[in-house]
């Protein structure tokens, strides 16, 4: 792990692969799991008192700027994994996650990132997203203790 | 047709299967007939007047009440079709559509229908819906010359 | 419910909306319920003896002929619902489904039906499906106690 | 460009954004660039002469190693854009694909790239994936003349 990675919780998130998320050739689509790392990132931020309700209500919104995933292994129809997630990195106003997709036997189906911006709609939802310097009071609520 | 179905233009709405919408039978993972049929809604009122601009400047949505789809012939990955819609019936503040799915060489692949509310949110976006009063100034939007 | 109704087991599949099954509207994007829908009724199958991987070792399978949903209240973000669903009827060789999705607070959602034909790939997968004559050895499995 | 780039042809794949692939900010949700990027790879294998029935019959896969995208510019709903793919190089049995996805007034909204395995399944639909050796009756026909 890199010195400057930050000490970060990790959060669990369960997913299990349904028949519509397989393509014809019995696996897992891909983009599937970019699906998951949003699910996973929403709950990683719900945990630490960011549920959807407060950021909607506060009209914050954390938007992609990059994304990436390797996929290790191929997951089949009802497989039950996890989501790993943890905040890798803080910047002036984004933030890096790291995912890892962990089936329940212990297998690395996948491993990626997300780049994304802290922000908040100027105007209400659906105006445009200005970002928000990342403050000390976010980032101790991801500290690992 | 019933005598009291709506004398309604007919939108066509080009669509393609792609290998992520297919399943592990390699044919059309069902929900994507509704995804279809959404986008043909859209489709439809952008094509009198209607685009997805003006119905967010001016707060309108078109939520579902009920939908419904038979499916009659297997869809297959690269499949070119077409969504033809139509408004079916106006009631005082819904309205239903009927849909078809017809694949480039003929065959009827599915046929559907949605009933939908017609409403603005009376607060601006994301605040509650409130249905309003279809008026003939929209209808006539719709019949067929 | 009417007399012919099958005394059907009740299968619960636990759900959550995520932001990406949501619409610019905030709430969910319509045809998701039919995804929980169709992974509700794999469920139900791996539940009394058919997972997914005993249905592909078979070369059985389970094609939508029908479906429909009535939406009855909006679901937001991360709210929390439960997919039951139950056999409500055998043909020959197709059988319906029906499924309520509730939210935590026991809130009704939605109600819908799925209609299936209950086959087999007869030259492996990807071939032709063949409709089976449902036998009482697969009904009893559904049966409530 | 780096030296070894491969002097590809590039494929157009006209793709618009639905209500159904935005989010509640009212933008594209992220995974639905993967999904536009999966399907313009088998858009640009069926113009030079892999459509996807012929990979169906010849037991063809081209399964993901690794993918990656930049956000450059939100889309909105109903949106036009095209999806810009070009093999960028030849592994041994692996390739990877460039995709830029450019809207109709000339705006980057996204690019990204996607490492694929060309294989083949040994035993039919289903059965493991084997690499083949990419070989240069496969690599001419996507050469830019």
């Amino acid at each position: 792990m890199p010195e400057n990675e930050f000490q970060s919780i990790e959060g669990k998130f369960p997913v299990q692969l349904h028949w519509g998320d397989c393509d014809p050739a019995g696996i897992i689509f891909y983009p599937t799991y970019f699906r998951w790392f949003d699910a996973a990132t929403w709950a990683l931020f719900a945990s630490v008192g960011y549920p959807a309700k407060r950021m909607r209500a506060e009209h914050l919104a954390m938007p992609l700027v990059a994304a990436d995933c390797e996929f290790k292994a191929p997951a089949e129809q009802q497989d039950r994994a996890e989501v790993r997630s943890r905040i890798a990195r803080w910047g002036g106003k984004s933030f890096v996650l790291r995912h890892e997709v962990v089936r329940e036997d212990g297998m690395l189906l996948a491993r990626g990132s997300e780049t994304r911006v802290w922000g908040r709609y100027v105007g209400g939802l659906g105006t445009p997203l200005k970002g928000l310097e990342i403050g000390e009071e976010l980032k101790v609520l991801f500290r690992a203790r």
